[in-house]
């Protein structure tokens, strides 16, 4: 009797939890807990921002709530934690009951509870979609990726070797040398990296030119690798299917005709036996 | 008779208002209108200004002719103002009907006249081709817009959390932030404020490195995304017609011969019979 | 009896013009041309100079005699010059007889003398069929290209009515504006230009991120489109061609097949007929 | 007797230099070298930089033996240095026996030494292949990189004529002005650039656009190019394989009935010789 009970409620808290309306709420404490985060990088009036408090305890218990319910009406225990989506919401509800008030974690607590906005990600079903077929995209590019930071290493090395003595600053060691790289791969400012160096190694110029060509060649391919990998997966897919289908419809009215031919076939060679 | 004579002038109307001496007359306007629109931005002999404001009124009156003329010519005037474009340029010609001449209201007048230019594209099909072309590809981005921005969020409040106190400028608040990382997004000067943050975090490098992946790499995915939605749509429909027409073609010529050997078929079984 | 002499002699030079040593050696000249070219950009000692500039009349003597010999050469004088490339050469070549030692033409026929190395992709089939291909891509732009000049027009007249009275040098007329939102649309310190009209207008902001978005979304748009019109045009011909064969043998087999079953039906029917 | 000893001594080579757990180890190896490298540009106590060298002395002869026992694995020796990557391997090998000890080449040493990182790209086969893709990419873009080469030439040699007496830093000579406009094609700091020569020449930034506009079109068509090539070469292949299966399909089906008729038509004909 307890159990068909507390089974009554598991039932109610799973068809509450699957409602649009309860969806569409939930979205809305998220924009709201959203909200609070950017609300507190202003400097506001004392009575607005304990309001704000108020309202971030009252969000942290809701999620609390929402998730032990997700967690409760999950038939099986087990594979409520197979689903990344929801370890990653359980992560970011627990990490935000780090209390405010204490002064020596707020940043802290307030950095926890900005990655509440990543819950938007988590309930949109289009954007968890989205994100999978982002995490998809990178094993693809996985050695190229390593490629590329074989050629910052080498260059970074090589930088730090001959122009650490011009500039620590940028080339004090192999760390920050592929910093400097990164930021003359963006061509931020990478003609005043050079011009130092080129005073004192006048033909330093070629490294630079060497290395933007060099990257930006792999990353052009890289870009063209990943195009092109989408694009076989989902163009040529589906176009294939509507050729196999043609093709499929062909082979069975030729098949068709062969049977009509045998069956001719039979016939006159039953005539040739009756005669 | 009344009735038949404005008939006649709507008529008339309708005509001039299709021909292409008259399309080719208000482009002309247009351009002027444009050019006077430039030419205020230099400092001009005060009789050419006088002259302008003169040319400035003819143009107001003209647009207000010629978009009553054509309001007048549409049979169904529902219909016209389902037409988008038309609303488009009755708001433009009611617009520029704010004086040049008050002082208060100048620089309002100025900016309003410069829309005209705009009328540019709702008067060339070609562009307003594009235009709708542009429009449609819009909500392809919606969500990949919305990942994007929960992107640059996040970060925002992360960096005006940690960075407020070295940078007010920059990190004051999270829509500053949010502007300062658009700022980083496409390289400007990037390095001045990450230089910045990491004498006070020497590791706050990781943030932006990050953030430049991050972004890059949902850009580039809804790049591909993109082109891929107008070449699906565009390059395979096509091809998907010309293979469907072969398809067909042989479709209807394998039926053919099946109805030859069908009556192949009923002759043999006549020939049967006879006998 | 001259009339052959001149004939064989004509038919000498055409057979000299079009034989790959004489190309190759009009590439060398050329070449040597572009070194000169570069050379006298260096402060060189007075003998070395001399010796350009003898160099220098013995490569425009040479290409003069050779466009002449190619002109002689040419059967149809009308056709030589509807070759657009042959008057490109031409053009080059007469603009290059401004003589160098006149001290007030001196940095136009240096300029002039630059152009020479433009030869090289009229000389050179792969460059120049490779330009061709270039400027037929060009009207696939056009519109798109109106639609960003109407874009930057608009909002720099919009940015020099607003923004005149707080950087002159940036703002000061149409075009002046126009070449700062060029600046703005490669992203060069578009900040420090947002920066300075934003401790006036706080809001200028949505005039600079509206620009970027708006540009970088038409440039995106104009640069899928022209992918897509390159690759319809190559590829899916390539492809199409294949399936157009494909789809024509089956036609031709299965056209076969109803001939011979038409063969059988006319056989069966003269049986009928024997009997 | 010693011969066989010989042999099995190199098939135990052989043996060891394919499996699995060698070539992990050597790439562990190369790893620690990389490490070395990097860990060489901080300042290290005495101590940690001696077992450095200790380290590195290790490794140089542990790369010695690798090589020199893959050598006497290959049967045929010719073979060996007919693979690009194992000429490749001897070079850095060689190259890194030159001693870090003495002063005066240290600095040759220590970059003769980075260059070993270069072997993990030799050992892990799928960055061999990657590398080699790329390779075979780059002679597709020959004819626009040449043409890309003019286009710089050109413009530089017109920059140094005319802005030469401006900015001798920066128009120079002719390979500065490259290395200028390489600056400018980039976008980097490209407005500082053009600013200084309008004081001088107001319309000298038409030189620039001009310049931007055409390297950007030129690269935007390479780029197109080379994705093109890529899709081309992949994409279509495989579909074109697909499609050929399909037709050859149709063709053997269609085959068959023609047998199957034409083996009805001989009947009949038999029948009819019958009668």
């Amino acid at each position: 009797m307890e159990m068909s009970r507390s089974g009554n409620a598991f039932a109610l808290v799973k068809r509450v939890e699957k409602s649009v309306w309860f969806q569409g709420f939930i979205i809305s404490i998220i924009i709201i807990a959203a909200l609070t985060v950017g609300a507190k990088t202003y400097s506001l009036p004392s009575g607005v921002e304990l309001a704000i408090n108020y309202l971030d305890t009252f969000i942290t218990v809701f999620f609390l709530v929402e998730i032990s319910l997700r967690f409760l009406a999950c038939d099986d225990k087990w594979r409520f934690f197979k689903d990344p989506w929801n370890i990653f919401d359980t992560v970011i509800v627990i990490g935000s009951l780090v209390p405010m008030s204490d002064t020596d974690m707020v940043l802290v607590a307030r950095l926890l509870r900005v990655f509440r906005v990543l819950r938007l990600v988590s309930i949109i079903p289009d954007l968890r979609f989205l994100i999978n077929a982002l995490i998809k995209a990178i094993p693809k590019m996985g050695y190229i990726a390593l490629l590329m930071f074989i050629i910052f290493y080498i260059f970074a090395a090589v930088g730090s070797i001959f122009f650490e003595h011009i500039n620590d600053k940028l080339w004090g060691d192999i760390a920050i040398s592929m910093l400097t790289l990164f930021r003359v791969a963006t061509f931020e400012d990478w003609t005043d990296v050079m011009y130092e160096t080129m005073d004192v190694y006048p033909l330093s110029w070629i490294f630079y030119v060497v290395f933007i060509f060099l990257t930006a060649f792999v990353f052009l391919n890289m870009m063209v690798g990943v195009v092109l990998d989408v694009m076989t997966r989902e163009t040529a897919e589906k176009e294939h299917d509507a050729q196999e289908n043609n093709h499929q419809a062909l082979v069975t009215q030729i098949s068709e005709l062969q049977q009509q031919v045998a069956r001719l076939a039979d016939k006159i060679e039953a005539q040739d036996k009756q005669k």
